[in-house]
């Protein structure tokens, strides 16, 4: 395994490892908190979107979550780091990553055959602050080769009956994206908020959203990453185990 | 003042009484919460849905908000009740209790004239658990005389531009909650969770939504009601003063 230039080897303490390049965009706890989040059966079939350096494929892996799991990226270039990630931790027979724009998948992979579809989108919105003057990064962080109404709308093709959508966001954008779930018939069963410390406004949100569901929520006790002190709470610790 | 048969007066310990039927539908943490949440200036013009015994018009008066609240309920023994403890406590000026269906309130009332809505509803939708068989608590908690559609619908028609609704409601019907907020576009700003306790789940949700409002909203810390030793913690002994 040789790495390019800018790449690092990342180890995720689970047996697997990543590759990532410090240059572009490399994962965060968003993606550690959504794979944890996703109720995935073992043989379930997942896509996720959005996928970038593949990272969440990787950890349901890990965790024994998903029979097959379809990674989509738009980025040639993280794409490909992803697919290398892959075969370096010999998941092959069960991670697929695929580049393409996720508006393209329904030529690729069948439609509502898909147990639960993971996203951790890009969080703002196209015309949200200055854009990152690294292209990469501005793709991964701004709406600007699809929106959240794509990502609903391309859910509900793909999934299966009372298949299950799970993404984490930014609750800035919190009614919206209640909104636009309901308006594709997603609907949000399972709400969970994540504060730095527990006295704090949260900065990121988890849903799960069930395709036809019947409308009824259920929100969790608050999350809270650190404690007073500065490291880790209970909880954050059992979820990166 | 005389009381009827089963009423009592309660001492609101802020200067105010009121006056209760416990056979009826008495006030709760709900309204001291809603009141507190609702940021209503000295001068504003506000109307209160679903009104009862007339709490929220009379809290708000404890805390110098709004110069004229009309309280619209639609029981007639809720109402007279309300009526008289206006009058109980001087004041008429500042505070009309009208005996009427939210749905007739265009009829009364100017539209588009209201700086602020408060409403605390019935959290149930007409067909959630059995309904109680007093047929006043019934209405009180239970959507039979008017939906939550209704008063969103009826809160656009009544606020003037940027005018604000603040309402309580229950946490499982969060999504549709906000849903029908914004199709009415009333644009959620401000959102509180509160919890029993800080590690239970919640189960009230406070929100405060503005007419034609930009989309952008921000959730609060986590509202606890209890320490861990059964005491009411910091926050909600300030809230009730």
């Amino acid at each position: 395994m040789i790495l390019k230039d800018g790449e690092r080897l990342d180890d995720l303490q689970n047996g697997y490892k990543i590759i990532q390049n410090k240059n572009k965009f490399c994962f965060g706890i968003d993606a550690v908190l959504l794979a944890d989040f996703a109720n995935i059966k073992k043989n379930d079939k997942v896509i996720d979107f959005c996928s970038g350096t593949g990272i969440i494929p990787i950890l349901l892996q890990s965790r024994s979550k998903g029979r097959k799991i379809y990674g989509v990226e738009i980025q040639e270039d993280c794409w490909e780091m992803a697919d290398r990630s892959v075969k370096l931790n010999n998941l092959q027979d069960n991670i697929n990553m695929l580049n393409l724009n996720i508006k393209e998948i329904k030529n690729y992979l069948k439609k509502n055959s898909f147990d639960a579809i993971t996203c951790n989108p890009p969080y703002m919105i196209n015309t949200h602050g200055l854009k990152n003057s690294n292209e990469s990064i501005a793709l991964a962080r701004h709406e600007i080769e699809c929106c959240f109404e794509d990502i609903a709308s391309l859910s509900y093709e793909m999934l299966k009956e009372k298949g299950k959508l799970y993404l984490i966001h930014r609750p800035f954008r919190l009614a919206e994206i209640i909104a636009t779930l309901k308006k594709y018939r997603l609907e949000p069963k399972l709400m969970q908020l994540v504060h730095p410390y527990i006295d704090k406004e949260p900065n990121l949100v988890l849903i799960e959203a069930v395709k036809n569901g019947n409308p009824r929520l259920k929100i969790t006790p608050p999350l809270a990453v650190y404690e007073e002190d500065g490291n880790y709470t209970k909880r954050l610790r059992e979820i990166y185990g």
